[in-house]
């Protein structure tokens, strides 16, 4: 389980040719960028939420993304509808647990989503990552020395109960399985003044989940394109304006060329 | 019905001078960018979807956009009551069938929509305009040789009957009526990279037809500042992130000697 | 009541140290534009309107930032709520009535929030000013012989009944009590081409109120970083598309020295 350079330039290369249909379930304040995202990348986004719709949006869909970002009722509904779905049909299905911990409201909704259908990859901060493991009844908690220790705790915890993939992002990002660790240090230290970066990273886990079988090599890849394009965006950039506007930028133009140069993985 | 630079140019001129107000039903994917849009051309753009309040705001716009975008139950009865008063007042109405045929939620929205209220212009692109007519009870379907001739027959089956113009966008725009075609040639590649362009487009419909009351000819001028707007924008952009801005800039400094320059229409 | 170069810049100051958690229950059009002028300027926004967890993310706010630009009633009913607790706990609380006047159902939500909870700080522009008053059955209504100073009435009235502070914003802005009136003079005529910079003045206020206990001052402080930076942003701006983006990176580089240098206040 390598992360290397010709793998993932392979997948942005098949993302590109295939354009394959991310199905976004995702909060109203990063729907845009999100969109944008997946499409300078290459996939095809769509956003669906309505129950009515979900399950036959899955249903065309290569990926399903998770977001809980804006919760109410109707979206829960939604949420665990689509997801039963993509269970079914074996559609790659990504939980991105957005202010997990902030209030119970979110933490229970996220633990719901993941008791009902699992996850093939959950991407979250340290504090989502270390909330969901906290709020969870089948856990015993965690207990460490250091908060950066505690998460990894709580991420492999997570790991293994939902045998799934945990993408803990930050300055370094852990892409963690029950047997895997993988460390990406690519990433700009602007890129949390832009919001939603977080959420594209979710959707762009999406992306490559779905021309990639290994759910823990498609989140590494995903993080490593994030993180390479932030640099490549923050290089250029003056703020976090002109910082997203050169990330959209710069995932159309990625080249093979700039992710040998810059890919910094640790597995 | 001839397109031609200087009435296009006119229209703009009305615009920016009327400022006429465009109600927007529309998704939560695009309505940051379609009210930009929108205030750049010189409009001024209302979002407003809840059944309370939508029959009093299409009192004093003089557009109504509907896009289908991201529906749920409430904002599909909203809709149909905004459409309803459009209709009543004479508002111009625009609907823009966004994803129809992905779903039969979709399909069977915009339907309804347009058999309680029909509409001035339909703008979708050719696989939605068909997911209309395939959809419908109303009509036999189409018979042609190939996607593209398929289009315009149903196009121009939708036209008949609902009575309006249909445009039918992609690399080469279509605006049908039972009796007329225009073809615009304006645009580049990179447009469909950037999210709710299309939505931009029937919003800007909605803006050209507050001002003209030829339905088609709103349609034809629309369709052209866009493709325009989106040249100007391509020449100077490095990827889909910088295309956005360029474009709403564009829109912000259209000039008639550009129209005049630029515009490539067949009718 | 003096404005001060040097007061706004410990302000920004103690945002970018502290950086406060301002909750926004906002609408759609602006969600992401508001987030990221939080973030450019230091702040922590996080947007939640589920009635199931406003309360809880009240709780953890220094700031709640009510905008009524796309209401329906789950959102009325989650904003009552939270407004409601905000004023039990003490947290400073700004509303913008977008739209009011426009229609009914708006004019009416502003006043039942304004009636229930109150605010510290209400920004809008005049017509919204205006129509709170006009339609509120507590005031005898207002009569003066130009807009201006019937909007100057108006907001006087406003403030006295709900003992808050109002800012109509403008060409000029005003910053009005029941005793002090503050005028700032910065900004640029292009800023209204974008959409929402209103809303992202009153999620500033959320900001400033966070770190200052005179809702007065924070007021007037926000709206004269909002005007600072629109203008360095202009002056860089070659169209609205560009003046956003120049204006994030404004807002977070602006120093000390600019303010200095460019506030145009008066009291």
């Amino acid at each position: 389980m390598k992360v290397e350079a010709g793998a993932i330039w392979e997948n942005v290369v098949k993302i590109r040719e295939e354009a394959p249909l991310v199905h976004n379930i995702t909060n109203y304040v990063v729907m845009n960028s999100t969109a944008n995202a997946l499409l300078a990348l290459g996939a095809s986004p769509v956003m669906a939420h309505a129950e009515e719709e979900v399950a036959d949006m899955v249903k065309i869909a290569r990926a399903l993304v998770i977001n809980i970002g804006t919760l109410s009722p109707h979206w829960v509904r939604a949420m665990k509808k689509a997801a039963a779905q993509a269970k079914e049909r074996g559609v790659p299905l990504i939980l991105d647990p957005v202010g997990a911990g902030a209030t119970p409201y979110r933490s229970q909704a996220a633990l719901e989503l993941l008791t009902e259908a699992g996850a093939d990859i959950i991407r979250g901060n340290a504090s989502e990552i270390r909330a969901l493991v906290e709020s969870g009844a089948t856990t015993k908690g965690v207990d460490s020395t250091s908060a950066a220790e505690e998460s990894l705790q709580a991420a492999r915890e997570l790991a293994r109960t939902y045998r799934c993939t945990v993408c803990v992002s930050g300055a370094t990002d852990y892409i963690i399985t029950e047997d895997y660790l993988v460390k990406i240090f690519n990433g700009s230290p602007m890129m949390p003044r832009v919001t939603g970066l977080g959420c594209t990273a979710s959707a762009l886990c999406g992306a490559f989940a779905a021309v990639n079988p290994s759910s823990h090599l498609a989140a590494a890849h995903a993080m490593a394109v994030m993180g390479i394009a932030g640099e490549l965006a923050a290089a250029q950039a003056r703020g976090p304006g002109s910082l997203q506007l050169h990330f959209i930028d710069a995932l159309y133009n990625l080249s093979r060329e700039q992710i040998e140069g810059k890919l910094r993985a640790e597995s």
